[in-house]
């Protein structure tokens, strides 16, 4: 099978300069062409042209208050010793505010400011009481256009009211239907077409069936184009042939400022989108150093830029921002804002192959003083990494990586603020955590939690340094049978932490629906024909493994599996449902979220130590106020089953 | 006429408290049921529950490489030097990224790292090739799950996908889809129901005549509710008919969840909207001791909130966003983001009236290390302030005011960033300034050029005092015959200014269309019939009329009207259009703008001031690249006639 010429290495940098000098180079990248639409409508559009006052606003003298209009000689003289009466009609008429004034009359008396000799009181305010006043009499003369709004007061016919290239905000469709514009010329929209490829690839909705991938990249894709002002013309999923590849992409060019083909970007032997621009048109580029994203594909068909973009998710993302952004923006007139950047800490090492540049996904909280970054998973078809990163941290493509401690910057996704009242959670996973998180967020809609699973033993290792408010941790001492204490005086000798009870929870071993090779109990794993999957050493599951071996008196070495471990009770899940091991140690709600059978084990307490300095922070004791006095997330807990809630929020050590 | 409650005193603090607890306690107002919508089209909704995974992804194990999926123990003993076969179909299956991997298979080998033997080449590698290849070769074992995307690596079935009250953006769209939801609950949009009044409001568009006023607050009112989530429904314009206006606050409770009325609101003859109201319901509170915006009514009406929004532009913008916003955001479940702060340096004095809190609108500025903001227009009538400004300075009602230098907190409407990129011009007002702006907005999107007209001596004690980048100035020194020098030097002694030639301009007499006085030159100044209009002292136009009085030989006391002075170009095109005077000194744009004859007196130069540090910095080059090179800038100037732009550019000065 034939290399495809992505593996071609070109950098980042030189890809993007190919990129937009093909486009017309970066700086002269020209908006496209206007169009015409309601001022009323334009709200966060941009302007394609300086807009002049038409008219000025107001466009006749009028009246700044409710009162009396008249014409300011007449006033002369008026004082408190001697009052002067006008006569109504003649040399007053009354005014409300807006009212342009009569010509000649030149200023306006408030109306607090006269007294009134009325033929009869009127018995009804809206109408005009002119006909029934004969005379006002004022107290002080009028000073020359007093409480009057001269014309062009706000707008003077011809000023510029917006300049050519300005986001339209909502004061300024004020502004522009005050100076006469009821239509006006905007950059019009981008349009971009995406054409979803794969014969895998199936309509979120239909009947999922092995094999199937729901086809969601080109709503992200889509979703992208909206936030940056373009329009989205979705065509619908085309099957890996290459004919349909090629009629697709002319057609798309049509109807597309940028046609954008995902995926097949790649060399595999149902990827033609290469082939199918070549075939087209021409293909600029085709492969960048970076991870994940390097399959992309830069191309021309028709007078228009193609992007072919891979398949992976968060590759799909990566590539999008990078060469469709510019496009777009520029397109409109507008600049490519760059990220904002915070300066923080890498939570642990990271090692990035040489030659490509990473985008690497983190997770970043401010604890005590500092910003801590937390790498999330870094594959690029893990979608959840980019929903849960806080930021990119990018190591260049001559960096083999980054040691624990470096300070990093990172490319914000959320705002500071939003980072700064987040909570960080490292430790032992818990479903919990999940209903916590959400319950967090509905009452204390400022306030997030962020959790990243490491095992018990990695959160209060996190603790130590500095770089968590709070750890899950279930970790039994099998000496004392306690949790967690004789672990916290271990290993935070120096740290006064509080240990707050979360749930009491299940651990059960998991088996395939039926339980097909009838498992009972611990004793079954000695059995030939059960293999067992163990969790990693530190995690708080694996002692409780260690335990009731040790209590059965049971050699680990007779154990089917022993030595194999996963990292989450979710990995235990998995690999029970796919037949690598027969059973494994894990919670209940694993089990259900794959359909597994259960048989309980033992109860074990799991908690959240939380250092003083924390403790009494506003945001921790939000969330404490919710374990311990938010009925609908202790409700929540319990139908997730396998839970005893009887100690949850109390504080059973601190130290 | 009696009073209305208006004169009430609340504060601010208290109202919004009234009004929040009427409503739920500020803490408590609900969001509004949910409504179920398609996931695709979410972007920006607020999620009204959370979001459990219904699938996992991939919900099969699936090949994450090009390659071949085998069974592990198949590939036990293979090496370099004993290199082991895989019978294709049997041992070996290809498959392409993405595919699932056939029961029993559980690792994948790369494609580049098999050695295939073929029966025959394949000639379309579209065609799964499977069937000619016979065997591929391995020269290493795979290990257990190699290259293999396991059930749930990305989202686990059950697992929190999304919290509640969370924004949806492009990454989560693609999450909840592969995750199962094609349709999602989202937090209903409340519904603002806005009621435009008055009887002297027209729609824009109509044809204008005198007394009219074209209705835009609805507008702005609307685009506000869209930018923080809401939707509009916009009613017909209501005359000042108490009955009409009743029926139509009745009608708009049963579409909107706020009714907004809009204005009436004050205490005129035809203010009819307390009264409305109060008959149909109950009145919170009417009148806020807040500037501008004091005549607010917040009122309650089958159950509905209603506010009575005074008819100023400005007391209408700011009252919104007081008693509308927090509404809106909470009935979405969102909480209210407080306006970023900056703090500046007041550039002048400003007093403000005890007992009110002032919302006055800034200019703000970077200059040097220091942000500096100016007050603009503070009347409520002035939209203009609204879109001029950079933020607000809230001055409390117990404070009389600010001195020049105090430091203020600014509460932003333009980002920092953008602040910064702003270049501060301070000094005499030309035409030729907006256009400047305009086309340094187009060819430099991101940075602006903000203007302030305070007369040119204005503009060089701006520059003395650090507050502007650039000050425009057109000084005669009647002695010397000089323009701007010798003012420099004599204000600026110890600043170093380079000044750069904009314009040539042209000042005249204004006279109104056809001039009926049959006005010739100055020396018709000393005519009877004729009644002059002056500028202030300090303004180059001022020192011109005065070089031209003195050359003629003209005793000013002989000149009607001398002493009456106007503020601006337009401030004199305004006072002869009207027939305060019969005519003044002025630059031709303005009798352009109002429509009145030009009789030429003088050209006069009209410099750009520039302190040599800022001189060199990327944003004043920029500046001064359009001013030296961009021909469209030069022909608009031009085409507003009475301009010669031979020195454009050109530096005229340095010292």
């Amino acid at each position: 099978m034939k290399n495809e010429i992505y593996l071609e290495t070109t950098s980042l940098t030189e890809a993007i300069e190919k990129w937009l000098s093909r486009l017309g180079s970066e700086d002269a990248i020209k908006p496209l062409p206007a169009e015409t639409i309601a001022a009323k409508d334009s709200l966060g559009r941009i302007t394609a042209e300086p807009l002049m006052a038409k008219v000025s606003s107001p466009f006749y003298h009028s009246s700044a208050m409710d009162g009396y209009a008249v014409r300011f000689p007449d006033t002369f003289g008026a004082s408190e010793t001697f009052p002067k009466k006008l006569k109504m009609g003649e040399q007053a008429v009354y005014v409300d505010t807006g009212d342009p004034l009569t010509d000649g009359f030149n200023a306006v008396i408030m109306i607090e400011d006269v007294n009134i000799t009325r033929s009869r009181k009127p018995e009804d305010r809206s109408q005009k009481s002119d006909e029934e006043i004969e005379h006002i009499e004022i107290t002080e003369p009028a000073t020359p256009w007093q409480h009057v709004r001269v014309i062009g007061e706000d707008i003077v016919a011809t000023e510029l009211i917006l300049p050519e290239n300005h986001r339209i905000r909502p004061v300024d469709i004020g502004a522009m239907l005050a100076s006469g514009h009821v239509e006006i010329k905007v950059r019009r929209k981008p349009k971009v077409a995406i054409i979803p490829t794969g014969t895998e690839i199936v309509e979120p909705g239909t009947h999922l069936k092995r094999g199937d991938i729901i086809e969601y990249n080109s709503r992200v894709l889509g979703s992208l184009v909206s936030e940056w002002g373009g329009d989205v013309v979705r065509l619908g999923i085309v099957p890996d042939r290459f004919d349909e590849i090629k009629a697709t992409i002319l057609k798309a060019c049509e109807s597309g400022d940028l046609v954008v083909v995902n995926a097949g970007a790649s060399a595999g032997s149902e990827d033609f989108t290469a082939r199918a621009i070549a075939d087209l048109g021409e293909i600029i580029l085709h492969g960048v150093n970076i991870k994940p994203g390097k399959p992309v594909i830069l191309g021309w068909v028709k007078n228009r830029p193609v992007l072919g973009i891979p398949g992976y998710p968060v590759s799909a993302y990566i590539t999008f921002n990078i060469f469709a952004e510019p496009v777009i923006r520029k397109w409109q007139g507008l600049v490519l804002e760059s990220a904002e950047i915070l300066k923080a800490k890498l939570s642990r090492q990271i090692a990035s192959p040489l030659g490509q540049e990473e985008f690497l996904r983190v997770k970043v909280g401010k604890v005590g003083k500092n910003f801590i970054a937390t790498p999330v998973s870094r594959g690029a078809g893990v979608l959840m990494s980019l929903v849960r990163a806080d930021g990119f941290v990018r190591i260049p493509a001559m960096s083999e990586g980054l040691g624990a401690g470096a300070e990093v910057d990172v490319e914000l996704l959320r705002s500071r603020k939003d980072i700064e009242n987040t909570i960080v959670c490292i430790g032992s996973h818990d479903n919990a955590l999940d209903l916590l998180a959400n319950s967090l967020k509905k009452k204390y809609p400022k306030l997030s939690l962020s959790s990243a699973h490491v095992g018990s033993m990695g959160g209060l290792v996190s603790l130590k340094r500095g770089e968590a408010h709070i750890a899950g941790t279930h970790l039994l001492d099998e000496e004392t049978g306690e949790y967690n204490m004789s672990f916290i005086r271990r290993l935070l000798p120096d740290k006064k932490i509080i240990l707050v009870n979360l749930v009491y929870r299940e651990q059960g071993l998991l088996v395939l629906k039926g339980n097909p090779k009838n498992i009972k109990d611990f004793k079954d794993l000695l059995r030939d024909d059960v293999v067992f999957i163990n969790r990693q050493a530190g995690a708080g599951t694996r002692l409780l493994t260690d335990k009731h071996l040790r209590e059965l008196g049971m050699n680990p070495s007779n154990v089917k599996g022993y030595e194999k471990e996963e990292y989450t009770h979710m990995g235990i899940a998995s690999a029970v449902l796919t037949g690598i091991a027969d059973t494994g140690l894990a919670i209940l709600a694993a089990a259900k979220a794959l359909g597994l059978d259960f048989i309980p084990v033992a109860k074990e307490r799991y908690d959240l130590a939380i250092p003083a300095e924390f403790y009494t922070t506003e945001m921790l004791q939000a969330i404490l106020s919710i374990i311990r006095e938010d009925s609908e997330f202790r409700n929540m807990v319990i139908n997730l089953g396998g839970y005893d809630i009887s100690d949850m929020g109390n504080v059973v050590y601190e130290g």
